[in-house]
């Protein structure tokens, strides 16, 4: 039985990332993340902390893929406008979520729930929580949207909490072949070998004095076998040209 | 007299940044290479090595910002699709760059080019070269989009060749006040001051037990001054709250 492609985009809400003054963290969990429950990360948008930005790219990514994540801009202060802007993706209210102002509350202690606070539990009205333990705010899931903190732990806890939601599909493997040789010496027999394999994607990538050939599927026996394929024409080219194998 | 604001993207082709195995760095390089000469990155994508998926990506910014940067998929395998797609979405032929074709040559040694490095010679005839010192592949410019290497090496020398054809704008100076405060407790005078001064961009980004207040701008003036205004407010919630202001 063929297992289904399942797809996700990201989109990163993130000023201090353009900006250049912080570094992301969260596009690489994410993939390696998704990979590892069969969830194929297809395309990823770093976008200004703008309502109409986030809308835009929210609404472009849903259609397309299975499941949207975003990252960032969930906090109390005046900046953190990701949730009201996909309240306003998905035309829906913006309101408090009755379940998260509880949770506050219980975090902070009765009394001490502040406007800027409150404003951690404002949501779409048809978001459901997503559970995370050390943060009081919570993320929330709206149909194939996943809505988590920028903060890299917060974002990991969070992504364990979405997890439950997700449906993984057929998992990728790889096999990355390392070899001594430059790209353009193998570049027309690994042509060749991605006709006659088209659902192998085969990738190369140039190291320091060495080229990592990079094969990725969801049919391990052809997977395997394109592998085994140009491991035999390497040898013919330049026996002791394969520096290793990694198989994961 | 006031400086036009110039602004910028950026698409990363990156099937090995989606599939986890590698880390992007040419996202935050750009980024803070671009606001060292006047010019703000506003958007990110990284997308597969597709054609259609780099086309539409391309055409979509191009016509948004003032600059386009590409990274990554211009090497001589097959899976490098870059220049073609670029091509394409200039409506443009795709042929050999005689100029090009001549550095390598050089490069590589009379009779040496094979098809393979033929291939990286390919650009779209309306293309110009970006100059670099270390590769014989060149990067080029069409129009306001810019083909450069993935490698961040190349990347970053590419970089350095193409800054010659940018024309940087105001530049956005920053001043960070971190403050032992957490973000509720000083949101709503943040907000006050974000109103008050609008041309300001003010970001709040929680640390660990710290919070970092962000001023962004290009009126150094109000810059200054509402950064000024926030310690005054923060002093007087808390006089030894401000731990560090970071100016640049």
């Amino acid at each position: 039985m063929t297992q289904k492609i399942i797809t996700a985009a990201l989109v990163i809400i993130g000023d201090e990332i353009l900006s250049g003054r912080t570094k992301d963290e969260n596009l690489n969990f994410l993939a390696v993340g998704l990979a590892e429950i069969g969830v194929n990360l297809k395309e990823v948008r770093v976008v200004i902390d703008g309502e109409e930005e986030i809308v835009e790219a929210v609404n472009a990514l849903r259609k397309k893929y299975d499941y949207v994540f975003t990252s960032g801009g969930v906090g109390p202060t005046h900046d953190d406008i990701t949730s009201a802007a996909i309240a306003k993706a998905f035309d829906d209210e913006y309101l408090v979520n009755e379940e998260a102002k509880a949770i506050l509350e219980n975090y902070y202690g009765h009394g001490n729930l502040n406007e800027a606070r409150l404003k951690m539990a404002f949501m779409p009205s048809k978001a459901t929580l997503i559970e995370n333990e050390i943060n009081a705010a919570s993320g929330f899931k709206i149909e194939n949207v996943f809505v988590l903190a920028g903060i890299p732990k917060i974002f990991r806890i969070m992504f364990e909490g979405a997890k439950k939601d997700l449906q993984g599909g057929a998992k990728t493997k790889m096999q990355e072949i390392k070899i001594t040789l430059t790209e353009s010496v193998i570049a027309k027999d690994f042509a060749n070998l991605q006709q006659k394999y088209p659902k192998i994607i085969m990738g190369s990538y140039p190291g320091e004095g060495t080229t990592s050939l990079v094969f990725r599927g969801t049919d391990y026996e052809t997977l395997e076998k394109s592998a085994n394929e140009m491991i035999s024409i390497l040898k013919n080219l330049q026996s002791d040209c394969v520096l290793a194998v990694v198989k994961s």
